[in-house]
């Protein structure tokens, strides 16, 4: 009955579609005839499907509305994309949670967050209560399109939108580039909610295994021709969640492939303002001809106001304007404005400086804890909060996230960065909350009873 | 070669479609086959269509991107939804624009914003800088719970989540319950954004005539019965842009007829705070089983700090929070917070208050001088900002709208809210923006102009 369910809720079933014969599903599932025909029954009774006299069951017209997750207890929840964000953001502030994708509010610019919400409030001319333009706030588009030269990505201001947020800026690429059907290309393993969001899109979406320089080019060559993918996302600096760097040998190939097969490409710059050496982007090789970059101040200046942004080509900006206006009525303007001030303001150089002195000595710090309870870093990041690395013994990275969480303790569980599932040992960690003692404990505690047969 | 290119790129033909052969092309459009020959092979070095001997032309594989407007220059660009929607937010500041959707800045409560600001930066506990809970702010949706109860709405704060604005609620909401070629029943004229946004997820509108006590019923029965809608989408309270209301008994007709033909609603419920005499809601009558309430702030208080809420049934909220999750990883804290300040001001109730007299006072205003110009209100509206009107003597009102627009004043013609385009001697005014008499001036000269033989 579970089984019928999830495959309609997720729309594998179509509305109207014949479901497997009694006999057929019987043998499927490997139960009696009597169990799928009482089955049947109820999903009849509740009226996800109809019965036809003589000819079988269907889903009913009205199926169940789009379900991206499978629900439950939270605990038992499947260990799914969703899982990881609903842990990250549901679990009380008093847990820790070394797997989340964020810094600790102690190191963000809280005193310049409070400075730049007074200057707005004393400001007689702060965009208080108005409807953004269409593009968004100006000041900061001109802002954005230096801070892009500074990777040798040429944008002008009018070929960058803002909008709430880096995932909606990704969500609206993804609606304007994508239709449903279409193959989306990620990293092996990526930041894991590319996946539920390409779900929402109803795509297809394939992986190419991601090593310390970038993706596999023969792989990525193999599923350029095998899947014809239309899109590639991808982060190029302090890649999601290995903190690997792009080469620049890589890029080049990449985009020399991406060109044969026509091949389009998101890259999420999210984390760019931590990188101590800059890697190549993709968008300054392509000169955003097939690129298109997002990014965000979620990461290092706020979250609670979302500001994120898309640069890409002229042409495509204007439909990408229409695009934001009808699905949201443009992006919150008073953020841009917060986002601004912070940017311009003096001592923002300072705070980055600061973070990532701070996020380096706590990297140095986790990878020694780490190697000490025989965790092994998959590679050395150049920068960023995040350390991708293998538990010892082929220990089960989902077993000892759900015994940890029992502690309070919110780890990251490799799989739900891997489409292929083949990341199952590894865990994610963010250095940043990784600094008390008790994350290494409950690890400990709980890869020692994850070891022990059950 | 204009025809072929807009289906492409509104992906009414499909990628790898096979296009009408030229002579059935040639017939369709009357004109030569050379003419379609020459138009053919352009696209084919364009790369739009591919060319297979002897079997045809082809749409190429990767057809252009999602463009949900026609594009040119300002004043000429087609008038569509989105024509509306760029002239309100792109015009620069000192434009009149009576055809605008929501209140001149003034009459918003910017005092109590910078209070609130202020609040914000003084309070320890302000969420600057953290990502929001799953659901949004505990405080502002119990705030909600209770107002929503004062419209006989029960709806535990449980069941409401917040999003940035209450465009992005209706998304979300259209994304959760509804499937590419779906149909969805809108009012005519409706709020012209309902056409843009469900044009981006590709499914196809109907539209049933409004009525000043709500939708004509015999009409909508046989659009239920000919078009089998998933979703009927409507505002009860204070109608966009007719200004009338849900009768009782309408609601409680249009709820049977719902039901007999599992037909889900959505209630935009954006201008509940305009209401004086408040109208029936159905998802009152309905308890929340087939209707989701979508709301905002935008309207009374700020659209720059965007903010708006989802109303839903238990077990859809819990589908909704994965789905907001996944496409735009939550909403922001900020603009929550900020809301729910002014909420609990005590000032809020009476800035209302003095809005609702001020609104009255220029909606007497507007019509008298309507009127005066021979332009017929079709309802007297009970409140809220919106007269919808007839112009005289069968003007087209957006060649009125493209009159005014030369004069810098932004009118909304009416064809703009309807899917049957059957107001195309209506104009939609907000009386808010009407106080100067150069709205009326320009009007009627504008009006003197289209009365005049070319």
């Amino acid at each position: 009955m579970e089984t019928l369910r999830l495959r309609i809720a997720a729309r594998s079933l179509a509305a109207g579609a014949r479901v497997p014969s009694i006999r057929a599903m019987s043998e499927q599932l490997g139960v009696s005839k009597s169990t799928v025909v009482e089955a049947y029954e109820r999903l009849v009774a509740e009226g996800a499907l109809v019965a036809r006299r003589g000819s079988g069951f269907y889903v009913a017209c009205h199926a169940p509305p789009l379900a991206l997750g499978a629900f439950g207890p939270r605990i038992d929840r499947e260990i799914d994309p969703l899982w990881l964000t609903r842990q990250s953001l549901e679990t009380d502030t008093r847990a820790l949670r070394p797997g989340c994708g964020w810094l600790p509010a102690s190191w963000l610019p809280q005193d310049a967050v409070r400075r730049a919400l007074r200057a707005i409030a004393r400001d007689p001319n702060a965009p208080l209560t108005d409807y953004a333009s269409p593009l968004g706030l100006p000041a900061l588009r001109q802002q954005l399109s230096w801070r892009l030269a500074q990777h040798g990505v040429e944008a002008a201001p009018a070929q960058i939108l803002l909008t709430d947020g880096g995932t909606q800026a990704l969500d609206l690429v993804c609606r304007f580039l994508l239709e449903p059907g279409d193959t989306v290309l990620v990293d092996d393993p990526c930041y894991f909610n590319f996946q539920a969001l390409l779900r929402a899109h109803r795509v297809r979406v394939a992986s190419v295994p991601y090593t310390p320089t970038g993706p596999d080019l023969a792989a990525f060559e193999h599923a350029l021709i095998e899947h014809r993918p239309r899109l590639y996302v991808t982060n190029s600096a302090i890649h999601n969640p290995t903190g690997a760097t792009l080469a620049p040998t890589v890029a080049h190939r990449l985009l020399k492939l991406a060109e044969e097969h026509n091949l389009l490409i998101v890259e999420d710059d999210i984390f760019a303002d931590f990188e101590t050496d800059p890697a190549p982007r993709l968008a300054a090789f392509d000169g955003l001809a097939r690129v298109v970059t997002i990014g965000s101040f979620s990461k290092t200046m706020t979250a609670a106001a979302r500001c994120g942004f898309i640069a890409a080509r002229a042409d495509w900006v204007e439909a990408l304007v229409d695009l934001k206006l009808a699905v949201s009525f443009g992006n919150g303007e008073l953020a841009s404005d917060l986002v601004y001030r912070l940017l311009v303001d003096g001592t923002w150089r300072r705070h980055l400086d600061t973070l990532r002195t701070r996020l380096a000595d706590a990297m140095g710090d986790s990878l020694r804890r780490l190697r000490a309870l025989g965790v092994t870093p998959w590679t050395q990041p150049q920068a960023g909060m995040f350390v991708w690395a293998r538990l010892p013994d082929g220990l089960d990275a989902a077993e000892v996230a759900r015994e940890a969480l029992k502690q309070g303790v919110v780890f990251a569980p490799g799989n739900v960065f891997s489409v292929s599932h083949s990341a199952g040992d590894f865990l994610r960690f963010n250095v940043s909350q990784c600094n008390r003692p008790k994350v290494y404990e409950t690890l400990q505690r709980a890869m020692e009873r994850c070891a022990q047969p059950a």
